[in-house]
């Protein structure tokens, strides 16, 4: 077998088999192996016409069959698949040679394998790709971590099958070892909060202003043609306005309220909590989908009683509309700047160069949260590299003020009504503590210091100091 | 050297030294032992008037000191330390002798132990010690898990030493294995809420009543003789009314405001996630403490603009703070019910068998969230011990209905206010989640189905289904 390949792929189910078809699209030559060969005969007799592709039987074949140093992509379930796929395939590599995983493997799976593969001489590549199956075939957001060396060698061919935005393609190095696989999941988790912020301005709309899944479509509509437009806005209108063929009923009206979730968004908080990074908006996301899936407890909580109902004029209908545009879009930039956050701790934590606007620049295509707005955030990193918060942009800090009051009182109106607000009001006690002069942490800190002796910091000297909280004078000692 | 000790303690930092001397003060024969042996015998040479001590100089020592079945717990770091020790000391027990770990063990460790010790016969008992260092010495709630075996040889000797409420011990067999550690770790993580419920409540009185420190610890005096009846509240009263000698300033006021954490807030989300319990108020209040210590990013948004601000007239004040008790109740609730469902939904996971009103009951004394509050949850599950939700007793619905509009308004207020409330608000969010007729997690789903083709159930019929949304019909499809 000749070594013609620029690219093999193995692992050929639909993410696999469409990112092959979507490298030989664009004029490589893809080498194709699957553990059942049946798969990789399919792809090529179904997909042949499409570009070059090689057939590989064998790991050894396939392996022939690649230019040096070889790119070989792993496309298989993450988790113990990985590590036995990257075992079958390392010792027939040689020194340069690259493993790239493209599957959604937790970042600490990456680092480990990074670590391990480097002392063997082997480039292990971890990408986050975004886009699903669709996003595979026909440009999706790539997220590569791993050596600069690799990305010399793979950033060409990943640059020219993402996504293009105004010319520009959606993928860039993100950093080093794990740096991709952690972007994609942060992706995943501000998704959730992006998703979810959606669900409750959905909500208010239809519980507190009484308005139609088909009515609250037109508003999604006309604000996608606004800042919120994106491709999360667009689709909420098409599943908003889409009827149900079977009851004539909306469609959101037959559809079980009871959402499921992937893991990312889940891993995202997890990680969170272990970096200090408050992304408060993800935790509520990821919690109240498993929220909706406690079905005996919600049969417990079920018809309580909640908040006062009352009617708005159709004058009031619109200017609520309105405010919930304003709420939905100040919550929006509060989540996406704890998720750009939380990218930022972690960088510092692992060592990681990430350019957040590059990251901002590469989600504007392919990916699920694409939107305008990440090409306001583009455009806020490239005014200052060194922003450390959305917050510190002119821009957005108009907007966020400008939201002030009807961002509030959508939460008071929701509270007031018994509508749940678990991400709006995430997002804005995020704020508000954030902005606020003192919190109560300080009371917090008495606390601890007053039943477990955890000592506590001054506002006005250094040091560590400890209350005699048993004692009758209650001295202060220093620790 | 006889074998006449019936427990024996190696690691005497002061929680080990404080229950091995609690033992002895209850006429129990205590073989104690520490790595270094000068506090071995410090501990006897200082204390060894309080009963009676057997100090071993080496590990051999300690168990031959000690009778059979051998009882010996180990009171060391959690983490590495702790599987040190169990290394050092398994070789040298026999089948049916038990190793109690006093330490703050994550359970998963602890169930890994137990299974270990478990295949060389030996009992292995993760033990949730909760009450700091004099809790140990003066009375502990006392959380084991472990074999019921085990528990008979230990319990009658954990309730002896442990605190005592209206003459019953705080101390019960809680489960299997992880079981102990487990429900110490929830009960750490309800402590996080709660104590982040009471300085939210704090904030409010001081931001929106304007009222001071000293007039707020009266407040909280007053709220500690009714349902509110706590160790928090009561020492909330205690440092809110203690002047620094330094400044003659509230001590609040020059405590730093950023609030420490030692791991078990952030353990219990992070179960929860996997577990997928939400528990909201604690994810808050863990991210509360973090974001109070990210001290670039408050410094970002520092002095952006906020709410309303409006004085209160005397009147106003006092309305303001009986509506703030409310809400602290009603958020109070809410959150030790996600405690509750967490617990249960491990007890499924795990197979675990917990009887929960034994842990409200165990928790009435001895650790930090000891309440007469608890006192109501033990007579809730006495009367139906099969309570899925603490909603579903009369008592506390009864409560929860009374607190409708004062708890909202307290939310809307702190919204308008600028006022953060994570928790108050999480409460509230989880609360109308749960009680509502359909969530907008159906949109969620419709979502889901046609970007990623994830399905959605129908509330109609049984099955899986996915609409083709690319199509011009965009039938339904069973999957």
């Amino acid at each position: 077998m000749q070594a013609t390949a620029q690219i093999g792929v193995t692992g050929l189910a639909v993410m696999g088999r469409n990112l092959a078809r979507n490298f030989a699209r664009h004029g490589y030559t893809v080498a194709v192996h699957n553990r059942t060969p049946a798969r990789t005969e399919a792809l090529v007799e179904e997909f042949g016409h499409e570009g070059a592709f090689v057939a590989a039987g064998t790991a050894e074949e396939l392996v022939a069959a690649l230019e040096r140093p070889r790119r070989l992509m792993i496309m298989v379930q993450a988790g113990a698949a990985t590590d036995a796929v990257i075992e079958e395939f390392a010792p027939l590599l040689e020194s340069g040679d690259m493993i790239i995983d493209g599957g959604n493997a937790h970042f600490t799976d990456t680092r480990r394998r990074e670590r391990s593969l480097r002392e063997r001489g082997i480039h292990f590549v971890g990408v986050g790709v975004s886009g699903g199956e669709e996003g595979a075939l026909n440009g999706p957001s790539i997220m590569p971590g791993g050596s600069p060396e690799s990305y010399a060698a793979l950033g060409p061919m990943f640059e020219k099958i993402s996504a293009k935005v105004d010319g520009e393609p959606c993928a860039t190095h993100i950093g080093t070892d794990g740096a991709g696989h952690f972007v994609k999941m942060v992706h995943n988790g501000i998704e959730y909060a992006d998703m979810q912020l959606i669900g409750e301005a959905y909500d208010l709309l239809r519980q507190v202003a009484g308005l139609s899944p088909a009515a609250i479509a037109e508003i999604f509509r006309e604000w996608n043609k606004g800042r919120l437009d994106s491709y999360l806005i667009e689709i909420t209108a098409e599943v908003l306005s889409h009827v149900d063929a079977a009851t004539g009923k909306p469609f959101v009206d037959v559809v079980a309220d009871a959402a499921g979730q992937k893991g990312t968004g889940r891993w995202t908080v997890q990680t969170a909590l272990d970096l200090g990074s408050p992304v408060t908006a993800v935790a509520q996301a990821t919690f109240a989908r498993a929220a909706s899936g406690q079905s005996a407890l919600r049969a417990a909580y079920r018809g309580l009683p909640g908040g006062t109902r009352w009617d708005l004029t159709p004058y009031e209908v619109e200017r609520f509309t309105a405010q919930v545009e304003q709420a939905l879009y100040a919550s929006k930039v509060i989540a996406y700047d704890q998720g750009w956050k939380m990218i930022l701790d972690a960088a510092e934590e692992f060592g990681w160069e990430i350019d957040l606007g590059a990251v901002a620049k590469i989600w504007r295509g392919g990916c699920i949260v694409r939107a305008a707005f990440l090409d306001r955030i583009r455009a806020a990193y490239a005014a200052d590299p060194g922003l450390l918060s959305l917050v510190s942009d002119g821009g957005f800090a108009a907007e966020i003020a400008d939201a002030q009051v009807p961002w509030r009182e959508v939460i008071a109106t929701a509270a007031r009504r018994g509508v749940p607000v678990p991400a709006f009001s995430a997002s804005l006690s995020y704020y508000d503590s954030l902005r606020a002069d003192r919190l109560p942490a300080a009371l917090t800190q008495g606390q601890r210091d007053y039943f477990g002796a955890h000592t506590y910091r001054r506002v006005d000297r250094e040091g560590s100091f400890h209350t005699l909280w048993g004692t009758a004078d209650r001295a202060e000692t220093e620790a």
